[in-house]
């Protein structure tokens, strides 16, 4: 065997990294496990900076290309950016900078809700960064120039999320205060622009009603994951058994537990590596 | 004169170093302003890694040492923490580890509310990792053993003032539902342990009713800074021309405006200081 060939067969083995601001982006992981069960992830949650969602590009292109280092350092093979504010704000940076194929899940999204929408007009929800970066908007126009879309911030989503509110009077009129606006502009499909997002699932559907098409970036973020996996060759063994490790930056693991039992994820020990 | 009476002389004219994980401790700032005009403050908002309230005990010191070693850089004479969470869980590391007086606003909540109780039935509410540290219950009881302390942490108070829905149908209901099951247990005062509440005083004060003095900790500590400052012979001479100068460690400065609004604050221009 050529060292070359060595080198790639090791790689095949090696992890995917898989990085968000917290917890909300193993919802990512979950697709990635159901759709790459030999893949063995290593997912590193920043929970002790969480959330990026209302800072400013700069602090949030740091935060992101530190966290991706830790990733290479566990030997990363390929790094998914599970956190919608980073993926608007940082990927074109970190591709610039790491060498190994960086996918975040902005572009997954906008494929997605490009090929739902029939009205050719698509809402778009996230944090304030996310809003603020128009990312969304770039990527639907460029895949289909004519598509409207509208979006809006949500600040309070992640944090209801965060406090297990997740069927609750309350979470539905704050989701009624933020989602009104753009319903009234006509939208028939309505992308959640944050990985927490899907956990509210139940109650932003029974909000926007069934004329409107929910789309989340999990499970075509994990489709682009296996296709670049496969144009490099990288893809682990289908003999692997895969597998999910976490780390975050800090110890509190309350919200964990929620995310854990919503996505029946089995996340198992945690390990705690600070960063900052 | 001699040397060590012209150091103290240069000491009287620094600032008094204030700090919070954000802009709620301008509450503070402003308790401070108007009991001590002729002081110079300069506030440090950890704006980038914003909230600590969720984040662990270690996390939370190492943040408090940064942003307290950054505040000594600018020449601070005394540091406050006018951070609940940082209070409950890093004033006596700082204590210890720093070689000027350190303020917390756990101490002078704690005098207020024992003033305050007439039945001895004190409630708290606070950030979780506030309630969690029960700084406040041992803080009470040291002052006064009988008195019951009940505690309710509310994560979203913050996240809903942030967003700026301070007198809301929506956060009138949050607070009920966090405030019920303390106020049921027959409180007299309620302790508002988190420097952002008093910006939503008006719909504490709605829901806890006239029979329950609400308690905030900004005037008592900034009496507990006077009082410290005067026993050291470190206050700014009377002449002096207070001012208030401001630093984040992330340029966002949506919620600033919230603050400077509802506080009757004038920040003026914001310094950014990138950390961690």
């Amino acid at each position: 065997m050529q060292d070359a060939d060595k080198h790639l067969v090791t790689k095949r083995s090696q992890p995917i990294g898989v990085f968000d601001s917290g917890i909300g982006g193993l919802t990512v992981a979950a697709a990635l496990r159901g759709l790459l069960p030999a893949e063995h992830i290593y997912y590193v949650g920043d929970t002790a900076r969480v959330p990026y969602g209302g800072k400013s590009a700069v602090t949030i292109e740091r935060y992101s290309l530190e966290i991706s280092r830790m990733l290479l350092a566990e030997g990363a093979k390929l790094i998914v950016v599970a956190c919608n504010t980073a993926s608007a704000l940082a990927v074109p940076m970190l591709q610039r900078e790491l060498n190994v194929p960086v996918i975040g899940v902005i572009q997954p999204g906008a494929v997605a809700a490009v090929a739902a929408t029939q009205n050719q007009c698509v809402g778009v929800i996230g944090t304030r960064a996310t809003v603020q970066s128009q990312a969304y908007e770039r990527a639907i126009r460029a895949l289909k120039a004519e598509v409207r879309v509208e979006t809006q911030a949500c600040p309070l989503l992640v944090p209801l999320i965060e406090e297990g509110w997740l069927e609750d009077r309350i979470t539905e009129q704050v989701v009624r205060r933020y989602l009104d606006p753009i319903l009234e502009k006509g939208i028939d499909t309505l992308v959640l622009g944050c990985t927490h997002y899907p956990l509210l699932f139940r109650v932003l559907e029974k909000e926007v009603g069934p004329s409107v098409r929910l789309v989340d970036s999990a499970r075509n973020c994990a489709l682009e994951v296996q296709a670049v996996l496969g144009a490099g060759g990288l893809a682990a063994p289908a003999s692997h058994a895969g597998s999910l490790e976490v780390a975050l930056t800090d110890p509190s693991t309350a919200f964990l537990r929620v995310a854990e039992h919503s996505l029946g994820l089995n996340v198992g020990e945690v390990r705690v590596r600070p960063i900052g």
